[in-house]
């Protein structure tokens, strides 16, 4: 797409699909971060899971507000995501504080890498929007040390944390294959169907790789095996 | 107290202890208006709702940051309030949508009310933050306007809705009771035993008075008895 003009056709619904499954995205990881953060055994920590939740709503109200430049309904762009995502979230409920931090963390960085994988195709203000959302997120410092402390503290922890992991990583790619089964015009433009600079599948498949191999790095980020 | 001074010995106790209260107070109201947000009809409720959530943690990081400045620890400082306010919370848990809009406006409203009561004893940088602070909720008409709508539509809900508004206010004046009765310095500050300038007790009485007035008016612009 050529830099400074707004999406047509074919591309504009795409955008408007791929603005509408992040806004989502973002609505949910504030809930579910607020309500991980009852979890808290301090203050500050409940704070610091309470900061992360405030931007993921600062970032819901930046791609809500978008999609509505872009002359659409937020509401119905958001509407054909909220049950994968809302299955997404029921079955990777945290059973304790450490596996909710464990899942913001890994959470927010396969967002953050889809993020970057498809910002471009999208229309310049768009993958601007994008670049930005992602330049506030940077709270994974608080997690990396406390999931580290706790495997100090408990080595045993270690393990259930890391199949914890391979899980939420698991249900990541099964409701992300059945967006992409339902959501033809999404697809199309990922795959290079459509009027934008698409993906072909191979590149899909190198995609998948550079998603999965981050994901590993994040592990060990947090002392995790992947 | 004099204008441009911190506040010292007693008074500055008793600053704490009421920082400490309004920091815990803002943090457990956006942990009950993230949960109630999950009870939202669409997404554009949601929204709404999180938005406060979202504007009750900024209030929260402002308190906290005051009570750091002063010198004291802002975790030690909100220690005494958890088991009221958890209490309170635990005692009005919205069984649904509507009661949970109605304990966001009403909690908001008695919240601001005592906030404007408390300011003229503060010094003045704590004062101005205060001031800050109500200056930044306004997202009564939304609300408003959900419970007035959802009256018409089932004029019943409304005398649901107005013993839980009698709930809500009897439940904050018990908690509010118990803290005074618990909180010898910031008690002594309020009833004017201190060094600055505080109420005698036929003042704490018409404070009392204007709270309910205050409640009473809210709950006629839900338009619930009271």
């Amino acid at each position: 797409m050529s830099e400074g003009t707004e999406p047509t056709g074919e591309t504009r619904a795409a955008v408007i699909e791929l603005l509408g499954v992040l806004a989502y995205g973002e609505i949910t990881a504030f809930e579910r971060l607020a309500e991980d953060a009852k979890m808290a055994p301090t203050v500050e920590d409940k704070a610091a899971l309470a900061a992360m939740a405030v931007a993921e709503f600062q970032h819901f109200t930046l791609l809500r507000d978008r999609i509505a430049a872009l002359g659409a309904d937020p509401a119905r762009a958001m509407d054909p995501f909220i049950a994968p995502l809302d299955e997404f979230h029921v079955h990777t409920a945290p059973a304790d504080w450490l596996e909710g931090l464990v899942k913001a963390y890994v959470g927010d960085g396969i967002a953050a890498d889809f993020y970057r994988e498809v910002a471009a195709h999208l229309d310049e203000v768009s993958r601007d929007l994008i670049v930005e959302v992602q330049r506030d997120t940077g709270h994974s410092a608080f997690v990396v040390d406390a999931v580290r402390s706790a495997i100090e503290r408990d080595p045993k922890v270690a393990g259930r944390l890391a199949l914890w992991g391979r899980r939420l990583m698991g249900e990541a790619l099964s409701q992300a294959q059945r967006v992409a089964a339902e959501r033809d015009v999404l697809s199309t433009m990922l795959i290079g169907g459509g009027a934008g600079p698409g993906f072909d599948l191979a590149e899909i498949g190198r995609m998948f790789n550079r998603i999965t191999e981050a994901h590993q790095r994040r592990m060990a980020a947090l002392g995790l095996a992947s």
